[in-house]
This record gives structure tokens, C-alpha cells and sequence, in this order.
């Protein structure tokens, strides 16, 4: 289990992509609502719940009128590294229906490499019903649909190794062929010398396969992992945020927590290193906000920026896009940055 | 041509609904877009072209990445008068398919009776695509797609003569049997001492209809008008605004011209009555300002409200629509006219 290969090399040379993201593929579905629907629909808030497509049909008929916006964790994520101008693509399964053009034309028109063929048929493109409420925190209810037919053929041998970075949503692990993909990508991305790098998704994925995840990190399959303070904890099964990231210290060569407000730690060997959150005007919509925090540091890191750099990058990225509905960036995040006097 | 029946009585009692709508079912496709984008795509700046399938495919292709919304100008007008409070319904032809779900989902989600069968084959959904430009204002192309199988047997005439006023947009002379169908429930209407409202729409729409636009007004087969201002010089082929005014009290009863942040003025018999706008922060997105103004008088009028406070009314939600994405309010416009001191 404790086999990190201790000094690896990673080489950023001959990339055709900066990040190449893997994840669902899926179309937001978002309404405001109150607390009492959470509570009506016995929904988890502040959680991911994976749902069938009968719940779906429930909750559409009872949630209010909505706004369709292109979503999926690492897709969100793919997104905010070209909008920093950052080379960028991604590999996600939609069927071949409108919410499956819809996915693939935002992610196209955002400048992302996007070459995974649709489904034919099967179930229709993933959807995730999110409520936003009054205090700006989502919850959400995905419908896997498409999503679950990401198979490793879908797995590009020659795109991957041409990537500097390839990123890996823990969501992954829900459908039943996308995590053969995941260690078939990881695979080919450690032989060319890449790095790959993990996000936990959430608390209750981490419960779904925390045995799974602990053995990705530890044996190095991972050498990158973002989560947030309850995912730590949920993977250690720790209350104490200072013992669940000294444990993380010790299995991981980087990681990096992020805290909400209260921003960022950057888990290293090195020990770690706080970095504040980025100040907002208004909270308006929680969803993306750790998806983007990564593109800023996968971009970051990808452009040779020291950690703390990566960081702040992130750390504005996820400022931007909790500051409206939806999970993309509504402007330049390379302007953004130009404007905040960091490097791009 | 000037047969207007002096002394129509309407009467308010015994409604079902306040305000019957009859409008494309449109899902609008929004995007932001420069001013170098419009010029290259030839497109009108502030107007409404239709467009044909290919047509809104290459559209498509080279806009950005977009937000799914629904729309439709007598659609967001029935939201609007729901949105006070007042009992609304809608008539207008979708798909069976996923957009036709999304936009059937988002007005009967907004408290608006939708009763109009899906076509089951045909052309799919109508979408708009609007480019949004850093002014606020928008540019808009039309499939027209299934909207263009409105017929008169989608009227059923128990719902016309139990609704106070039908609404009409002037967009419905684009689909061949739509006028068809217009004019059916404007008989029904009269016949059950109902008021008839149409807006202009567009000032292109105006040209391509003006002939027929001016007898509908002049005939008495709608006793409520509503434009804008460059609707109205498009009526009259008129430069001069007072000019065209005055023409205007000349040939209808009640028409209430709107002028942008200049308010509106409700031309009758009595004379001119000028209304300010009312205040806004910032112009995000001007698409469904004249929607929601039309909105607002429509519900002050079918409430019993003098026409300045409907029309206070109106500015209020068009106020509220503007300083956001997309032709739908997105907080309660009862409460916001509580707010505002103004009777709901």
C-alpha cells in the first residue's frame, strides 16, 4: 500500500495540453428554492445525491422554473483552465440528444479540446437538478444517465501522454466503467512522465469508496489531491481537521484543502502552507466553486507557478464563479488574474 | 376600417384567469457576445431576425458558450402577470422533446396553467439565440421550429371567454395558422365582453405587417396596444414621436407606448400620460423589458388599477428583468410590489 515512487519526475515538455480533465458529463439543471423543499424532498444539503431517472422526473415536476447551464466537476474545472488561457480538454460521455449538444457546444465555445464521441443511444445525457438556496449554498441530485457510459476506449493513449497534467473527478467512481478508464489513463500518464491529480468530489462519494481512494493515494496511482475539509475528514473518518491533514502529509507527496472562506492549505512534504480565500461582494451560488479553485491551481502549476501562486490563482477563480448562477466563469479568468496582479 | 364600437363594455367577472396568453413557446439560447461578433454574423443590433434551421446551427457554432432559459415574449409576459399574483395561462406549441420538456417544466413552475398538446413529430422546440452585448442590450434569432404549428384548434374557447383580457404578440403573424388562431380567440373574447391586447413586437415585425397590424387596431379587434417606441414610428412610418402618438390615439382606445429609460406613455382618449421608469442598479440583459412592463399594466389592469398605477407596475418588473440574465424575474414581483408601495 505504501509504495510512492519517492522521486518521481514529472516533465511539462512537449505538451499539447496543459490539463486534460476526466469526468461526467453532465448538464446543470438549476432553480432556487428554500430549505423546507430541501427538507420536503428529504434532500441532503450541501451534498451530491445520485438519483434514477424516475426521482429525476420527481423533482423536476416540484422544483421551480430553471435555468439550463453546462456543468460536470471536472468539465467546470477543464472550463475555468482555458478561460485562464491555459490549454485544455476533457473526456466525458453525453448521449446524442439536445442536452448532449448543449454540453458539447459550451465546452467547444469555451475553448476546451472536447472529442469524445456521443452515445447513440442508451440513456439520455446526465442531468443535476441543483437547488440553490438563500444563502447560496446548492445542493444537488445527479442523474447519471450517458455519463455511465464512459469506457476506457474512450481513453486516448496519445492525448493522454501529450498532457501535462490529467485531473480525475472522484465522481468517476459512481459509474461502473469510468474508473477502468481513470487507472487506464493514469496508467499511460505516469509512463510519459505526467502527473495526475485526484479530486475527492465529496463527503459522501469519499464514504462511497474511501477504501478505494486511500489506496489510489497511498500507492502513488494519484500524485495530486484536491479536497475540502469535510471530504478530509470523511476520508480519515477524522473530526480534528489538524490530525485528518497530518494523516494526508503522510500519504500524499502534495494536496491541497480547501476551507471556504477560511481558504486554502497546501499539503505538501514541506509542511503547510495557509493561503487566503479571495474576497467576494455577495455569495450567490455556491456550485463550482472548488471546481474552479482547481483549474486555478492546475493551471498554476502546469504554467511552473510556485504553490502558493497555484493557489491564490484557484483561489480567485472560486471567488468568480460563486459570485453568480452556475458553475462557469462568467469573464476572462485571464483578465481576472492580469487585473489582480498574478501571473498568466 | 374605423368600425372601433365606441362603447365596448368588458367585463372582469366570472374569470377563470386574469390574462390568457397566446405567444411562440421559445427556449431562449443566451450568450454574450461583443459588438465585432454582430457585424461579422450580420446581424441586426436590438432587433429580432428569423432564422432557419441551418441558419441557427451555424449561429450556434460560433457563438459562446450559452445559458438555456426559457423565453418567448407572451410567455415571459404570462410568467410576469403569474409572478404578481394573478391567475395566468398560456397558449403556445412545443415539441415533445427535451427543450419542449424545459420550457413546458419552467411555466407551469412559475404557476401558469400550459395546456397546449406538444406536437409529437415535425420541427423540434423553437429556440432563440440572443447575443447579449456589454451595453445590456440583445440581439435575437428565431427558429421559429414547432412554435410554427400553432393552430386554431390549440384555442379552446371555454378558457378564452373565462380569461379578462387575452394577450396577443404580434410575433404570431410570423407562423402561417397562427393569425389564424389569434383572430378565433379575439372573436371568442368579444363575444364574452373579454379584452383583447396585442403588443407590436418588433419593429421589423411591424414591417413585414404593418398593413394588417394598423387594421387589426383600427377594426377594434384588439382594444389594447402595446409598443415601443420604435414600434410605433414603424407603424406610422413616422420619425417624429408625437406625430405618431397622436396617430395612435386616433386609432385605438388604450395603447401604452414605452420609451426605455425615458418610462412609457398610455395614449387614450383622455390624452397623454407619461410614467417614469423605474430606478435600476445596472442594465445586465435587456431581453423581456417590454415582456414584463406588459406584464405589469396587464395585471394593474385586470386588478381594476388606474392605468398610471399599472403601468408603475409595469416599469417595476421590467426593472427587475433587466438586471439580469434572461426574460424571467427571478424573485417574487408581488412582494417586490409590496416593496414599492404599490397594490398587489
Amino acid at each position: 500500500m505504501r509504495a510512492i515512487p519517492a522521486n518521481r519526475e514529472f516533465q511539462m515538455s512537449n505538451v499539447r495540453y496543459d490539463v486534460l480533465g476526466f469526468g461526467n458529463a453532465i448538464v446543470d439543471v438549476i432553480a432556487r428554492a428554500d430549505d423546507d423543499f430541501l427538507v420536503k424532498q428529504e434532500m441532503r444539503k450541501g451534498g451530491m445525491s445520485l438519483i434514477d431517472e424516475a426521482r429525476a422526473q420527481a423533482i423536476y415536476d416540484a422544483m421551480g422554473p430553471a435555468v439550463e447551464i453546462s456543468g460536470g466537476s471536472a468539465a467546470n474545472t477543464i472550463v475555468g483552465v482555458a478561460g485562464f488561457g491555459g490549454r485544455a480538454a476533457f473526456v466525458g460521455k453525453v448521449k446524442d440528444d439536445e442536452l448532449g449538444g448543449v454540453f458539447a457546444h459550451d465546452i467547444r465555445a469555451a475553448g476546451v479540446a472536447f472529442d469524445t464521441p456521443p452515445a447513440a443511444d442508451g440513456p439520455s445525457t446526465a442531468r443535476c437538478y441543483i437547488m440553490v438556496t438563500p444563502d447560496g449554498e446548492r445542493t444537488m441530485n445527479t442523474f447519471l444517465g450517458a455519463a455511465q457510459d464512459l469506457h476506457p476506449n474512450d481513453v486516448d493513449a496519445d492525448t493522454v501522454a501529450a498532457s501535462g497534467i490529467i485531473y480525475l473527478e472522484g465522481y468517476l467512481w459512481d459509474p461502473p466503467h469510468a474508473k477502468e478508464a481513470f487507472r487506464k489513463a493514469a496508467k499511460i500518464a505516469h509512463d510519459a512522465k505526467r502527473q495526475v491529480a485526484l479530486t475527492l468530489s465529496d463527503a459522501f462519494c469519499v464514504g462511497r469508496y474511501r477504501a478505494e481512494f486511500l489506496d489510489l493515494i497511498r500507492s502513488g496511482t494519484v500524485d495530486l489531491v484536491f479536497a475540502n475539509e469535510s471530504e478530509l475528514l470523511s476520508l480519515y473518518e477524522a473530526k480534528d481537521f489538524d490530525a485528518a491533514a497530518a494523516a494526508l502529509r503522510n500519504d500524499t507527496k502534495l494536496a491541497v484543502v480547501t476551507r471556504s472562506e477560511k481558504g486554502c492549505v497546501v499539503v505538501s512534504k514541506s509542511g503547510n502552507e495557509a493561503v487566503p480565500a479571495a474576497p467576494i461582494k455577495q455569495m450567490v451560488d455556491a456550485t463550482g466553486a472548488g471546481d474552479l479553485f482547481a483549474a486555478g491551481f492546475l493551471f498554476g502549476l502546469a504554467r511552473g507557478q510556485d504553490h502558493k501562486t497555484a493557489a491564490r490563482l484557484g483561489a480567485l477563480a472560486a471567488a468568480e464563479v460563486i459570485q453568480h448562477i452556475g458553475a462557469r466563469p462568467e469573464v476572462s479568468l485571464k483578465t481576472l488574474a492580469q487585473q489582480n496582479g498574478l501571473p498568466v
